[in-house]
């Protein structure tokens, strides 16, 4: 990475998401307990008075929503109030009630702050809800916020490698889907050697470089019941997956399966690995939502940035009503944090 | 059932599994804390030196296993001995090494333990590990444990209905896969809304009788990610799986979906449902094997009678060093005490 090293950590550059969704409540809630959760400082890009509106709605006083020209004078009054970088609105947003009309805004906060990571402003990105169906209808071309965040980083870190990959992180465990948003009956015939191979190399690159893991371990999991039973409930195992695994082995990668998936995510499993490669969304998703509900994050590694998110979407129908959690938020801001301060620091070093 | 009610509940009926397994091993161990864990009486079904070595192992004097004539005898001295029917094995069995010569004393096991249940001499039977392929060597038939276990009720209570159904069941969650031990390729192909809906009926009844909740609730899963986001990421859901929960609900049945199936087993939405029907082995499997990998059993619903054994397999490579742990035999124990308390209550009353 070329950014500059500052003295002073950047703040986190916080998106809001879609503004008639929980963003800006889980936002609010965030920022009300950023000294008892140790929150790191973050900057908010979103429209000053839809923030004053949900600063009011959570009993606050309005005042602590304070416009800021830029992040690094954002930093400077986080401890006193929430500082959002201008990000303006087409119309008023109604909770719960998405706006096509405002998707340009929600896609300009991801713009500008990954833009702002870009030049050294901000450390990292941790990004609200957002609803594709809603940005669809503003002209949004990319599958998910996953695809536009790759392509932003081709924009300005052009030539670094951008192979953009979800993992879901919590305190019991880490893991990545290989497969994510797809009918169950195509994982078979998405599954190769190549893309295991890939994935699990940039999954142990981001666990040296984001979470500090030295020698990561990387347990990947078999596709069928028993990963294939030696080949009696199906080939995958054997064929796609084991290959895969022995040509990491043969690169030093510390990976190890096909593992029978319904015994590698209790306690005692989850210990002999940093992360675990499942092959389909709900293997890998049923295990982390089960052991960690609320506070899972969504960090997508394979970026030439760090980015996180909270594990959940818009929650239009609670938007506004004041029981969202901000535990997922918190935990990705968190998370963001540190995974940004060992880059710096290993930029610096 | 036309069983006679007796004025004590009858012992359970354990059979000894592969004898080359930890099935001896975990038994002593389950007799050993009988006190502490509260254990129903049992009588084992097996070789009374093979358990006479297994004691001795266990530090045991080898005068705990007494053999006797009945199960009603066994009753009697289980708070002092551990009492076995005998089921002589054709050779001494070896640790860690199954002997297809030994395979029809294990099948025996079986057999004598369910004709003692329908003859009302023991209440259920809890079956410790066998190995498949071992007994095929001495011309087992059935595809497993299960298909026998059918065969067996179709024999002794002809006429009853039999359609056994695996449910997992711990402390956390019960759950049903509606496909087992199958490549996942072929999962899509073997749903049907029939199959959905007779599985969930056994389901109902089971909970109903076995579990004494009078009005159950079954959460039945999707089968794609997010089930299917209205047809987004695949049919099955709202074609095969949704046709099921309505015509359930037609029949006045509490059931529940299609869910999402990684939002569906965390703390708060397990409060929701008495029982999951997951549409896949690692589907199910994955979240209690994850909640409950030490404690969870087996247990073997819609058959007329009640069976249940621990979740896990021979383990042949610990048979024997002690370190076996008893926990999900244990737990198979109680359960199979309470749910057939809960059938002799019924029929009594």
């Amino acid at each position: 990475m070329s950014a500059p090293v500052k003295e002073q950590t950047p703040p986190l550059a916080l998106t809001m998401g879609d503004a008639a969704g929980i963003g800006p409540e889980i936002t609010i809630k965030a920022w009300k307990d950023r000294a008892a959760d140790r929150l790191p400082a973050f900057v908010l890009y979103a429209d000053a008075d839809l923030m004053r509106a949900a600063a009011r709605a959570s009993g606050l006083d309005e005042a602590v929503i304070v416009p800021v020209p830029d992040a690094a004078t954002g930093a400077t009054i986080f401890a006193d109030a929430l500082p959002v970088l201008p990000i303006p609105l087409a119309e008023p947003a109604k909770l719960g009630q998405p706006s096509v009309r405002n998707g340009p805004a929600t896609i300009s906060a991801i713009r500008t702050a990954v833009a702002d990571v870009a030049a050294g402003r901000a450390s990292a990105v941790v990004t609200n809800p957002i609803a594709k169906s809603v940005l669809y209808g503003a002209g949004f071309e990319f599958p998910g916020h996953t695809e536009y965040l790759g392509a932003l980083a081709e924009e300005f870190w052009p030539g670094e490698p951008s192979e953009p990959v979800m993992m879901l992180a919590s305190s019991e465990l880490r893991v990545v889907p290989l497969t994510i948003h797809v009918p169950l009956k195509d994982v078979p015939g998405l599954l190769s050697s190549d893309k295991i191979i890939k994935t699990a190399r940039i999954m142990a690159a981001s666990l040296r470089r984001d979470f500090g893991i030295e020698r990561p371990r990387i347990a990947i999991a078999g596709l069928n019941p028993h990963a294939g039973e030696d080949g009696a409930l199906g080939s995958e195992d054997s064929e796609i997956i084991k290959p895969a695994i022995d040509a990491l082995k043969a690169e030093a990668h510390e990976v190890s399966g096909p593992h029978a998936a319904d015994t590698m995510f209790h306690a005692a499993a989850r210990k002999t690995y940093d992360a675990a490669l499942a092959m389909y969304h709900d293997q890998g998703l049923i295990p982390i939502k089960t052991l960690s509900f609320d506070e899972g994050v969504n960090a997508t590694i394979g970026l030439p940035f760090v980015r996180t998110s909270p594990d959940h979407g818009t929650a239009f129908g609670i938007a506004g009503k004041g029981v969202a959690s901000a535990a997922s938020l918190k935990a990705a801001l968190k998370l963001a944090g540190e995974m940004a301060a060992r880059r710096i620091h290993a930029a610096a070093s």
